[in-house]
């Protein structure tokens, strides 16, 4: 071998043919490993589907492959224990692992690497964590809809105010809002089961950016991992992590819809509203004042919607104006696709225990519905039901509250009197109306507060989520 | 009518139980119909449907109908020929258009909106706008990929450097660069058809939040606005911005991409690569420098990015923390859908047209695969097939790439013997592995760069697309 | 003149070497002139600073120089009574302003841009722009702060409490919270003042990258200008948008505190905790809820900190990855920045009118500091003093209030008897403490809440607003 | 003492009025100290130095401020060994090192937080914190500056091509170039420091929220931990985090701007520039391809731009809509701020160290500039000062140019007779000016790129940063 040899020898995996050592800070500022190595299992998995394909497209023979399946097996058990050593200036989790392989099993550990690149190795380590992560977020929105179906059920019947600008607006059922709330979180599914489809491609085959010349099975690799399709061309795949971009996109709206709800906490459980008590075990105290009762949990959720939106950011920044293929730049999407799955899952599990251990002040909530006009649109419906056009109706009722305004009484306090001194069509079959209950029950469009359209919707999910009333 | 008489009358439809005059700095600050405006069509559309509606369940008379819709259409075609004048003080296209209709048609425009609130119709309007949008988005990107397409069949068979790292690395046919496009682009659409689901469900009939009390008809609506379903839950309906969000965000991936092929072009019109030309009338020149061709095409959709970028986080900060149901804080969702819209639509749009007046300079592109030890890969795969572990074999070529660097040769000009000299095994059936069109005929793997995987997946995308070759 | 006389002769003012029209979409898309028409009296403004430089430098006459300066100021002119055409194929205010001088006064006019380049001139106009908008800016929220001291000195005395957590905690005065606006916009002032210091040094000279070959004097046009100083470096300058970025980061966080004082009005406007009525001048109703008053424009300040976020975002996204010098995606730094400021401007002259017409419900206040164990932290710092180690204090106290809450009092309501089986050292000193008024008078720290710390706040304040009290 | 006798008695600190434990989940969510442990040392010295304040005012003896100091001392050194067992049910890491304190010293102990708050201890960490990490990241752009200043001196004379849109507009030197970075991140030096002068303000004393009604002395403390002034007003100051803001959004310039030297040194060392070589330490290599050596510094640099702008989004979202004083989502504040401080002092410490591993390749840059008519601009000034209207000698270059580009000639190229032929002025002086050595030299304005004016801007650096030239 001629003339290298007096050289510098590289010690890393891709080193043959540089001539200097890579420096220590540049080994440090490189590194993935503290980080990536949370995907030591989907890198195992992806190399024994890898091992198996080579085996049977004779690039490897089959004790080679039980060989490197073997020892794998043996490295992933050694990570879990807590025994195997991560090296950084082995840069990241493929780069141990198959170093460790090679220490352990010798040739046939050398040959694992063969058709495929980095590149093509996580790309396909990413689309299994996230694919996981999918089905655990979304195991957690049931979850947290069942908290919301749950409640919905145990306080069916109740009303509290509506609002619109935080300003009382109609008297609604508790459980109307609830399942407000259903809605919202199952779209939220949907979302991440759309972007499913563009995970679950089966990347390995792609090799550096231009596939490769070796005999490999693309599809099998695909069945045996159980991706539905592999990905259709090699230099668009290298480079691609719009899925992740989608996903955490879905979990920035996840962890927005958790901060409105959250919001809601927060203030039904201000002293003003005292709609809710939240659990003295979901609560902390003060460091200072020692009657201090903090609702820390919504609130920290409410804030961690920085954090997500952050790290969609962090992504679609750090997408910008590449050209295509892989560039170093996209090692930074792993942080942010971890924290953003860790964040979601975290803030759902705790946001069902919390709606769990959540008790409605009912009393409160009857005193509240009585005030604020809250009935005044069933008053201007009534008029219109009479043939008065709707902009006649709306103005005869906003004129009958301000004259309430000025005179210290509710609409359901006037006389039939008075409220015929505002329309002669007025008859004394308004006062049913004017009730909160009467308003209430009027709503029976299809998704309305009437307690027959909550009812319904209510059965239904319950059906969905195959829950017992 | 008792003790308001004597009051301020506010001329608002909302006004009657307001005692004072808005501020006119209060109505310039909230007004919105200098941007909704563009949404009178869609306006115009749902009312004429809830009309007819409205006049089914018997709210008004089939007459009345007729006045309002004959009302409506008069307004449309005023507003398309600009006659229309639109007031500030009538806040938004909602109102412009219901006072001019009651300023029309009397009475009967005062029944128009009869069970329905301004929230349920901006909720319908943007819907229905997006729809639109998304039709037409959808199409641009077929147009885009129809671009890529043909320029991949016009060049098929030419070779050009692959790149990772901005590196070169492994020889590719353009063609194979183009159908990477192909697919990202093809990626948005889904995402675009995915979103769109959730935009295409009916919300009138939640009224202000808690449904309506009289007896409307919220499937015949759908049905005439061709929607496939109906919302679910009033509560969350009204404060429902999800689907804006989804779409804003699908389109930041799009002009994402956008940025990245844009980058692409920037760097192969330069002089140092040299790719291709742009035609004089896709570039413009400079004040100062009499020489100057610059590519202002893709560096401002590169530079958009940023704004679309900025139109998603608008709409994440603005939903963060909001309570239930609606709060104004929602009128701000307009301007960065309708900006985003644009911009994208302007950008697929010209991309096409650039990408249609691009040459590449082929005589460039051939001479560019010979350095850079492209073909470096395919002699590792080839000892791979002979037996050496694929560890060993990278590092074999390692060396005799270093080897190469020392003495200002490439691969291919290696004698026999020098390269027997790095590993034993190689024969002179390296040298047609290592010219450059048998390294990119080699990978043959699925969605590898090989002319046999590239034709096949252009006559795909050809059929796809309804494409002549 | 060889060869070029058959060719296309571009109209544009850049377009000799061109031999193909400019497409009419390239027009469309690459045109500025419809946002940066605005900036048209920053552009003259520098472009007669720099005709008089170039006649004193004797590169034109002087009577070419009052020929120029007549032809601008009666452009000028023509654009302020709208009488100005501007033409998009034209581009940009710069070619506009440019062509029209050429076209009034002739052969003098094409002299204007001699040593000068766009790069140079867009990036005069921002900064001249910039220094303008701060200015305004700064004095609006000197206004602003205004508002909050006449406020605080309007109810200097009214107590109500103080929330973390949105949880009761202790009693303030409405003046401490007051003032702390006060200091919150201050730090507002703060920050675009050191930011002007960036943005107020003068450009021009750079020409297109290098500086220019031709005699020109920087250092006049600069005191011609008001301008204490010039750039340094002709690269850098002509790339350079961090002022920008820095600006409207400032600006971000004026917004940002806008939102979360529009958050406290529209939490205080609600019906729960009634501390404040809004004016109904500046308020909104309901367009189909008769009785309702909105608090929309706290709301939609509250709403627009996502468009000034967004605007930041875009200025962010658009620089990065950009290499040194001009590039075309800097022309989208223009949008952002105006918005910005716009958006900024408003939001700040709309809340200080609010203020000026909010009222508190002092009797409300009064009523809501009685109740929350808000004197807790008095009862500790009274151990305290009483030589009870503070970590004590606060545990005898939080058994005080849990005895409370189990038997519905409030601490004020114990009796010596039973709060000595708390802590033997409490005697009936302690009553006078355990009061709302004691507690407040308390915190005479500096920057405490007592009526002293808070009187000398207000003092100084008005001393530096120039206020009387 | 009565009645809580029988009832679960908390553990934590703030525990006196709860009746139910924290749920484990709950404190697995809230607690912090797995990342603000990382404050410990800003924690003690503020403990510190309130500790001895508490001393002179006679709040604690000073024997109890000798055993409190000895006490956080030996805590302080147990945790730099390692051997200090952090307690995630302790929350945070003010706490942990209160109970530890408790624990070694005893009731003393128990005074340590008499008259503060967490939130007035937080408030000042972070500041300690950051005051810190600006003279760091100071320091860290000056020695970036010092690595550009060097290369300007070492390359003194060498001259490359000036690009404007990426096209070769103006030939510059090389220094010229390298003194555009020391400006830039001269700027970002500016304003850390600006930033500094809100960062280093006294909170402490503003106890909960209030201030506090024991007799502290806030300037004493001051004065001991070397603040020049103190918060002005308690409720503010709790709830501020905009110095953290401001200190994100200055360091995200600073990594913008690391971005845009990244992209030129990725261009730089691309096959096609070859302007740069990157040491082999400062590179990696490929997993596959053999022969690869990629610029992962600036690559993964450029990447990390997504990451400090997603940390500033992080801030800005948390503090959107949050009411005054303290909310819980302020925890939120410490991961982005450490992220931001590490990334941004990690990028400029390596990108320092690779400036100085770096060479240009001067023969290649010799030879760039010779070509793309790069002196047509100072064909163009040559008219000018002939009298020809700017205009006009633009429009003659231009056509000279289109006459070069169709016969293959550059400008220099041309015979006086042939330029005669654009433009009778010109005579034979012309040739020297026509030369990339006659451009550079003319442009003497000043922070031109002619040798006289970077020499002395090169010598002014080298003053400002006291280097040898």
């Amino acid at each position: 071998m001629p003339d290298s040899s007096s050289k510098y020898s590289s010690s890393k995996l891709w080193g043959g043919r540089f001539s200097e050592q890579t420096a220590a800070s540049v080994e440090a500022f490189t590194a993935s490993i503290h980080f990536d190595a949370r995907l030591y299992r989907h890198d195992i998995t992806g190399s024994m589907a890898h091992a198996k394909m080579l085996a049977r497209q004779g690039l490897i023979t089959g004790e080679e492959r039980d060989q490197i399946i073997k020892g794998l097996d043996s490295i992933g058990k050694e990570i879990e224990s807590g025994a195997f050593v991560f090296r950084p200036e082995l840069e990241d989790i493929h780069m141990n692992i198959e170093k460790a392989l090679i220490e352990k099993i010798g040739p046939a550990g050398e040959k694992l690497h063969t058709a495929r690149s980095r590149n093509d190795q996580i790309s396909l380590d990413i689309r299994l964590y996230l694919r996981e992560e999918t089905y655990r977020i979304t195991d957690l929105l049931t979850g947290l809809q069942k908290s919301f179906v749950r409640t919905a059920r145990k306080y069916l019947g109740a009303i509290m105010p509506g609002y619109t600008h935080l300003q009382r607006a109609q008297p609604v059922l508790v459980s109307h809002h609830m399942l407000a709330y259903y809605e919202m979180f199952g779209r939220d599914k949907e979302r991440l089961f759309d972007c499913l489809k563009r995970i679950n491609i089966m990347p390995l085959g792609s090799a550096a950016l231009a596939g490769t010349g070796l005999p490999v099975d693309r599809d099998f690799v695909a069945r045996e991992l159980d991706f539905p399709a592999i990905t259709a061309n090699s230099m668009d795949k290298v480079g691609d992590r719009d899925f992740a971009v989608e996903f955490v996109s879905a979990c920035t709206l996840i962890q927005i819809h958790l901060s409105r709800l959250s919001e809601e906490l927060v203030l039904w459980s201000s002293d003003e509203f005292s709609f809710v008590n939240l659990a003295d075990s979901y609560c902390t105290g003060s460091s200072i004042m020692p009657q201090k009762k903090n609702p820390d949990i919504p609130e920290l959720i409410r804030g961690k919607s920085g954090r997500v939106t952050g790290n969609l950011i962090s992504l679609i920044t750090m997408l910008k104006g590449l050209p295509l293929t892989y560039n170093r730049d996209l090692q930074e999407d792993k942080e942010p696709i971890f924290d953003t799955a860790d964040t979601v899952s975290h803030s759902l599990a705790i946001m069902a225990e919390l709606l769990d251990n959540l008790e409605f002040n009912l009393e409160i909530l009857q005193n509240r519905v009585k005030t604020g006009f809250m009935t005044a649109t069933d008053l201007a419906d009534y008029l219109v039901l009479k043939q008065i056009p709707f902009r006649k109706a709306h103005s005869i009722v906003g004129r009958a509250v301000a004259h309430c305004l000025d005179n210290g009484k509710d609409l359901s306090e006037l006389t039939l009197d008075e409220l015929k001194g505002f329309s002669s069509v007025i008859e004394d079959d308004i006062f049913s109306l004017l009730t909160v209950k009467g308003s209430v029950d009027s709503r029976q469009s299809a998704g309305g507060t009437s307690i027959k359209s909550v009812k319904q919707a209510l059965s239904e999910a319950e059906k969905i989520l195959e829950l017992k009333p």
